[in-house]
């Protein structure tokens, strides 16, 4: 199987590595060929233009946004050859990714939708996943590829499916870091000091890997932005219009997002949304310092 | 070191056991004798009198309520001998706790508080963990016996403060069963079976222990009771206290307790807190049935 | 100044009365015409058609929908003549009104957008109020004859700002609502009879037109509709549309709608909105009975 | 029938004034007796001791706190006359109002919990109105007095009913302020001046006499207070306590009672709780100004 590989950001560049190191005959294609050429290392070839990848059997599609997913698939299928399957990794909307299976289906490509969680230290870490959405016989031939890049993936049904189930993917994050850091401020103004309390935690039935590796930025307020308040705001948005569409009250959501508009409207909106912490502590009347303790990530 | 041990219940048992199978010296006691006899064939010797224990260096006590620590630990203190060191794991108040400090800072016992995160089933597993707190040199002495029963203690300081880390750990757990039942019932109303979105969120980097093995709950709807609503009720009502006391909001807590309230009010407090579920579906217009799908619990 | 109606319905009938009974010279249009004949003994003249309103000073429209409008606006429209002046006062969107300002500047009719406070009782107890948005000179024309209808108007800017509003009015409608819930059942779980309660209430300083005349429904559980769950949602979800919009986090208004969407989940869609009661109650353990005491409505 | 009063603060001064000014045979006691003076020109007499009113029929307490009014009450009974019967007009808790209901049962004396609704300014406007529980009998005497001080009384019941309908009342005043709020700020941020938004909304049948003596603060951001972010905390604690006494789940008043925490964990707790319309501007990325328009406060 002949796979191809567009977009080598952050994410992209390390799950496109696991699968050249898995041995897979993979070329790629980024925008800034530079950040591509590490690949080769590992026995990718690096492609010049994307209508080269048209011949591979499946390509994986990992940009930023819509607008980017339609350009590079455009040129993509600008050419007489195409590839059997394209399998999109990218956070787009449901929208969007109904779009792109409409295109797709009147090429006469196979499509899955294939949102992943995780960043790019858990893809380094191995223990990226994926939930997956379109005709389950094109998963079945996916699959095998989608797990060399983590530790497997779910899928969920037709169509979108696996959009909405990344919508709540989200919002449970935004819930569970408002969370933390209520029960965080609290254990501080009790007397622990934050690395105590979420070492606990994390070793606790309540820790997840998410838990774990926001902990240095809730110990020692290490905010560089891996998610920004206002994506975040998005995604809760998102998640409280499906409930309007389908009739599901989301009360912790909708709060959620509400603290949320609260930083945001604040001015806090360009590190990241684990600043939550600081919110709560503010309203908390509490002014934090780091611990400065060295904390491990859980990856 | 000779330890004791108070109480074979369900949790009691499993982690006096693993103490005996890690080759320690103990002696168990419990109420109903017969309930600690299984643990002769790990090599524990089983006491027939509460005051036999008081020769121990370190005795555990693992019983149901405040009123039963208070009983035995009076008991085992009623004749001339005394342990070293208490090791307080059940579920009591931080003012029970108190005033087990005060007994036994008289007779001159050590204390540590020392409650867990796991059920059973974790502790069988070898997961369970501890949080600590009361003096630093005794928890070094207690830790290699604590790390025998699980995979790990954290110490979050002096006095009490174990019993409030306790506390967050559970407001924690309130919030996300919530919100876990609102992005599944969105999830099933979008099309997706419950199974196949739990099986995505478990494997993500959301996915804890304890989203895990609640999966059988929500998916097959077995709601037999581990923490009954009006528990969890108590510990998000001692949550908000400590809030009021700290002067630290809590609106998600806040919430969900209200949410629980709704739920406990319309009569369902027998089953299990997950019936939760039950209550979103309701409020979404939707009728549950169970998947009858073969769900792993994690552990 | 010759004044035309558009809409008889339980309220427009009421609103077109109080002009003619205060002198004005009116013509009045209605799809059945027999709802509208009775105007005449306050000295109304009633139409035919919808045409004969176009040479009309000042027309007034207070039909159902924004289809409706649209459609008598057309008809009104159809000949050579046109009033100087549409108030339209039914409770359209904001993109409608907008539409229709478009529509009439095209037509180079004024424009007032006038959307309402209250119900036909209070229309017939004279307590209607008005808030207008349009250019400030046609609000000074068309005021004497909205001061007329009941005890004022206000005027709070140009285009479509009384559109928003009505939709603020409607938002904390449905906060005051539930708050009443809340403390009318913990008052009668107290031991007061709600009656009781609400008269002290009702009398006090958080006591309005709105609480005084929702009193009956509350104490005797006379639900029948004035406006139906759905309604309500749609217009909290509006004013939390705006709230995203103009970035305003709005968390109370946020859990009002997504309480009232529990009940709507339940089924209970076809009654008032007041229905909220017999929502608190249940999540009170709580049955509710008519207390069967006559009290006012404060009109 | 001789009335005594006791307390004459901001608002027993102008209470003992209206009973005075109605024709009552009153005499008036207050810790600084010069405050008491100017009501002899009202035909009140001014006692300088306590005792001296032990011999009215019934006394009126207006003070601050229960210590207050355990103090001020201990000495009226110290000698061997007392009154038919004690009116307890301040905002003291059940607690307090119980203890009190025994004193004065031992010593033969009635007793009516009379707590009221509105502030000094309400009261010189003639619109205070009271919530009375104790004996039906006590009331019935009692009656003609409350009324003249203001609008009306209502009798919700025997015991302390009285104070909890009080703690309601202050529940919804704390949820309506913050709805308040909202609506205000999302209307300005939509481009109508605040107080021609509140000018509608306080003619809407959504206006209160609240919502109208609020206004200055609101448009012209006066925050002198009335009464403190802390003050109005306590009063929504005693609610949520109540709630959970009682099985009433209070969610806006939960939500309500963070939003005020967060506020005064930020440390604004010196001026008007209205300043919560400050916290809701600060979290929409608004900065206030004063409107500096004359607006009325509806008394």
């Amino acid at each position: 199987m002949k796979l191809g590989w567009i977009g080598t950001g952050r994410m992209g560049y390390e799950m496109a590595a696991r699968l050249a190191k898995g041995g897979c005959d993979i070329a790629v294609w980024n925008r800034t060929k530079a950040k591509a050429e590490p690949l080769k290392n590992y026995g990718a070839r690096v492609a010049d233009a994307l209508p080269e990848l048209a011949s591979r059997d499946i390509v994986f599609c990992m940009v930023s946004t819509w607008d980017d997913v339609k350009d590079v698939i455009g040129k993509l299928l600008s050419g007489s050859s195409k590839p059997k399957m394209i399998i999109e990794c990218s956070s787009i909307s449901l929208e969007g990714s109904a779009e792109l299976r409409r295109i797709l289906r009147e090429k006469g490509v196979e499509y899955l939708a294939a949102p992943v969680s995780g960043n790019a230290k858990v893809i380094k870490a191995g223990k990226l996943t994926f939930v997956v959405s379109g005709p389950k016989a094109a998963y079945e031939k996916a699959r095998p590829y989608l797990d060399l890049m983590g530790t497997g993936s779910s899928y969920v049904g037709e169509g979108e499916l696996a959009r909405i189930a990344k919508i709540c993917h989200n919002v449970m994050l935004g819930v569970v870091i408002q969370s933390l850091c209520e029960i965080t401020i609290l254990a501080q103004k009790a007397g622990m000091p934050r690395h105590a309390f979420l070492d606990f935690l994390n070793k606790s039935v309540m820790g997840s890997m998410f838990t774990r590796y926001k902990a240095p930025a809730l110990v020692n307020l290490d905010f560089h932005v891996t998610f920004t308040p206002k994506l975040l705001r998005k995604d809760l948005d998102l998640g409280l219009d499906a409930g309007r569409e389908f009739e599901v009250p989301m009360p912790l959501t909708s709060l959620t997002r509400d603290l949320l508009q609260q930083m945001i409207g604040q001015g806090m909106t360009e590190q990241d949304f684990s600043t939550l912490l600081l919110m709560e502590a503010k309203a908390s009347g509490l002014q934090l310092e780091p611990e400065n303790v060295q904390v491990g990530d859980g990856l």
